[in-house]
């Protein structure tokens, strides 16, 4: 019998928070850690299997091991990023993608030699470009995607819970676009019990009702603020994000998640092709179907920004 | 220090599903069973001690009880019933309440000589009629719901999904009215992926579109298959539901789940206090607030006949 | 990519708490339902679908089906079995073997047919039996196995967890032997904190101190008394338990578990083959070691008389 | 209703995994953080919340506060620490004391004035003389412990897991005394599904048995690998075992867990009040019971060395 096996490539802080949210589950008997920091994925590798020992946990094997390892791995999560010494932030994000750039090409390059077969899922930023980067490999285009906006989907729900006093779960949304600075909350397509955006104030009188521009700022803000306190790090939410559309797929869920993945620019008409966020299937054949919602007038226009930022992105790639 | 507390009020198929769910969670440190079949709830509680040797399950204190244990419950669930031999459907559904009000009757009693803080939660059918009862006792309004149409909403989302092969849990949508026969889909608030019902078309053209009423009448055919196939029972997915709500309660989640109330009349413009489902949001309060949400023109037609068969039930009881 | 797949043969009382159980876990994508009462069966997944638009579940496929559903399934548990009328009990247990030998060669014939890779797990009564029979199929030795007296040392631990005030999780013991009236407390081996059973009077002088004979009965009455209190069921433990089988072999976690499998007799010096309960290491290649402990000479007679007892049930059947 | 609560004091690297795996559990509504550094606690929380959105996850208000939110908690967790730059080693583990000593003091003190009620956890180092002085403050005895060797029993059940090819907690067996470089393996009182640990060799003759000695040297050598390749933290084993400590006494489990305690010196015969670690019941009265079990001679000499060098850092504190 074959236990299900989960693969995590970069083992820092985002891959170390990624081996305890998968921890924390049923769905993988087998855990392999990816670094070039061999002693430092060990360590955390080992401290994991410590915590083995107590009733509450099941006895995962945990070992650290090389690309051939994902022969027969189900499921690769890859949160390498090149490290910025002491939190430090890079003036221009374009400068993270330089660093990222070889890490990812000997990844894929890597990946396709030992797997055909596995669902990647990448976690890396600048997000949008490494999935499209990625997508330029001989991979099925079915079995990769990045987090992407789930996060952002994720910290948009929770600023509108805390707003109207609700459950985050009980709100019905999501960020579309580019990972980070231009994903824009799709609002035409919002409910909190099935409430349109426009129609909350009628509901929830005392809240006032914030335009879709100050949503998206307040949504960047948050991502700046744990970055900011945290010394340059985000890690546990996009983990746990990490780890669902990991579950969604091995449970064959069919859930619809908003993650990044390439697209060929002819979905909502751009000239080029990219790689952003829209909502998707996910099950057992990876990203099973795309939902290209309709966008009122600002989210269209912040589309066009997004694809402009990524493809800006992708030219300097080439 | 106190252990969180729960107390089933009948243990026949309904409250044995319930002791069952609630001891998967962690949300209770004792369960208290009350059923004047004393013997039947022991052995039920015992079977499940019985599995607390194992490693996977928390030693969790069940014991057969009576009134005075509800002193310091936090939640109490009400899952007694008539139970009618071999599975026998009543010709006419007045008759189960003709059966199941002294019951109701003899428990509000009970409860009210014992707690005034605990969350009561109520399965018994005719779900509106009962929680419209009890609200007749000396207890605080915001700790008295029916689980309602919280399982015909499940069932609702379940529909869906399998019709256009998404995880329910991705559908937003629910039905309010009367449990039963008379609940009705808020097709007017339903979305998947944040699509309104009627676009649904343009993103899943292979799916046919189904009027309010057909989906209605599916739902309503959904329960009867259940209950015919399993002779007279359903009994899982509403014990789940219930737990779902306790579990919001006492995280003080304050999700948004439609759970039936008392109302006034003045809610939608009747002329008499009756009791059926709308959204809530649930917290430590309990009925924390009452989401009335605007309906179409059929909606609101098909709420006046939940309304209506609900008084008719309610007058025979008075 | 193949999700994890769960069969269930018998979906009366017992595979349905099997089905209930397995949907709180993470274990399974896909659960098939066998039953000749299609409708039942059909109706029980059914009520537990409509649990799956709920937050708080996985939207797990579940489906009736037939033999060639097993072709890629990755557990199969066999709870079928004869059923009495009104919970009687039979007079002779041999009379329980009669009936359901002649299922058990169905299904057995069935699944070697369709499959060779499956873990089976047979819960079907009378446990030692059956798991003799099923031996004498043409497939994996090591991918069969009852739970045969797991079911027996959870009461065991329950047992001495409420008379000395302990979580059962905290007792180390098990029985052997046949599952049921024969089934014997291995307390040479016992321990509460790594006490030994004999020296338990020191730590907890409270407590009488019982005779092996004494607990022997006890647990044999606890399986009694939920029997009788529940109308001749009893099955939420033992479901529980065959889940707990089924997650340590797809976690492959090497868990020592007391199950029955079958024995060619040399094991203990007994002349003829077998099949009882010892405990064994779990993973993902099935059984993988048997721990033959050794037993003080009360043990010894208890289990020759076990192994008597199920002999004389196994020469009935040939 | 009042949600259960939590109080982590000190958001490190360990405060910050103690939140992290209360989150994974259904046990708390309201977790509240105090951190001197409260940018970072907040950001910490901040990034947890972030997760809330997803479907996986509950809606736990989780905020940052000050020693008046202690009045209503249940839980008390102490992490805090002094965090020595760099990962550094201090040279001399009293060095760590001279630190952490004020911050203890600071903590009680303020802990006295808010409550008299909430159980504390202490995961602060060194584990035994805080537990001591903590002791010395006014607060019920029965409510302080320490996770002392929980951790250490852990690490020695996964090292005899790994040695023998079997789920960690199918080893019975705990370290007692000092946490950290005095730890001692109870080997008379450790067994593998009932075999005791001298006898493993008859059942496992590929495994050569190690000595105590060389055990306790390995579960010492385990801890420093951990924490060497960490750069100075162990967290994440240490986090789930306090977490695990607390939902056994909010669900009031008596579960036997080795923890750190405030002893007279009479339990084991010693001259001098003192604090270290053996198996205890623990429940909703906090510490219910201390289990004193028979050592052997090496066993006892152990404990007079981990004695002897926990009073020599109290002494220092005095």
């Amino acid at each position: 019998m074959k236990t299900q096996k989960l693969a995590i490539i970069g083992v820092g802080h985002v891959g170390s928070s990624v081996l305890a949210t998968a921890l924390q589950t049923e769905l993988f008997g087998e855990i392999v850690l990816l670094d070039p920091k061999d002693k430092v994925a060990w360590g955390e590798g080992l401290d994991q299997m410590h915590a083995a020992g107590l009733l509450s946990r099941k006895n995962i094997a945990v070992h650290i091991g090389n690309y051939t390892d994902l022969a027969d791995a189900d499921i690769v999560i890859v949160a390498a990023t090149h490290v910025y010494p002491n939190g430090e932030i890079p003036a221009d994000r374009q400068e993270l993608l330089t660093e990222n750039l070889p890490i990812i090409h000997e990844i894929m390059t890597n990946i396709v030699q030992n797997t055909q077969s596995a669902m990647l899922i990448f976690i890396t930023n600048p997000a949008d470009t490494i999935v499209y980067i990625a997508a330029t490999y001989d991979y099925p285009r079915n079995l990769l995607l990045s987090t992407g906006t789930m996060l952002d989907s994720s910290r948009l729900r929770q600023l509108l819970g805390q707003r109207y006093q609700v459950d985050p779960k009980s709100v019905s949304g999501y960020m579309m676009g580019e990972h980070g600075f231009a994903a824009f909350p799709v609002l035409s397509h919002l409910t909190i019990a099935g409430i349109s955006y426009d129609k909350l104030s009628t509901y929830f009188p005392e809240v006032a009702l914030l335009t879709a521009e100050e949503i998206k700022e307040k949504v960047v803000q948050a991502a700046y603020d744990v970055f900011a306190a945290k010394n340059g790090v985000t890690n546990v939410a996009v983990a746990q994000a990490a780890i669902d559309i990991a579950r969604c797929i091995l449970l064959d869920e069919k859930s619809i998640f908003p993650v990044s993945v390439p697209m060929t620019g002819h979905e909502y008409h751009f000239a080029k092709p990219c790689a952003y966020s829209v909502p998707c299937v996910l099950g057992k054949e990876g990203v099973e179907k795309k939902l290209l919602v309709s966008l009122n007038s600002w989210e269209k226009e912040k589309l066009a920004e997004s694809v402009a930022s990524i493809r800006k992105s992708i030219i300097l790639t080439e």
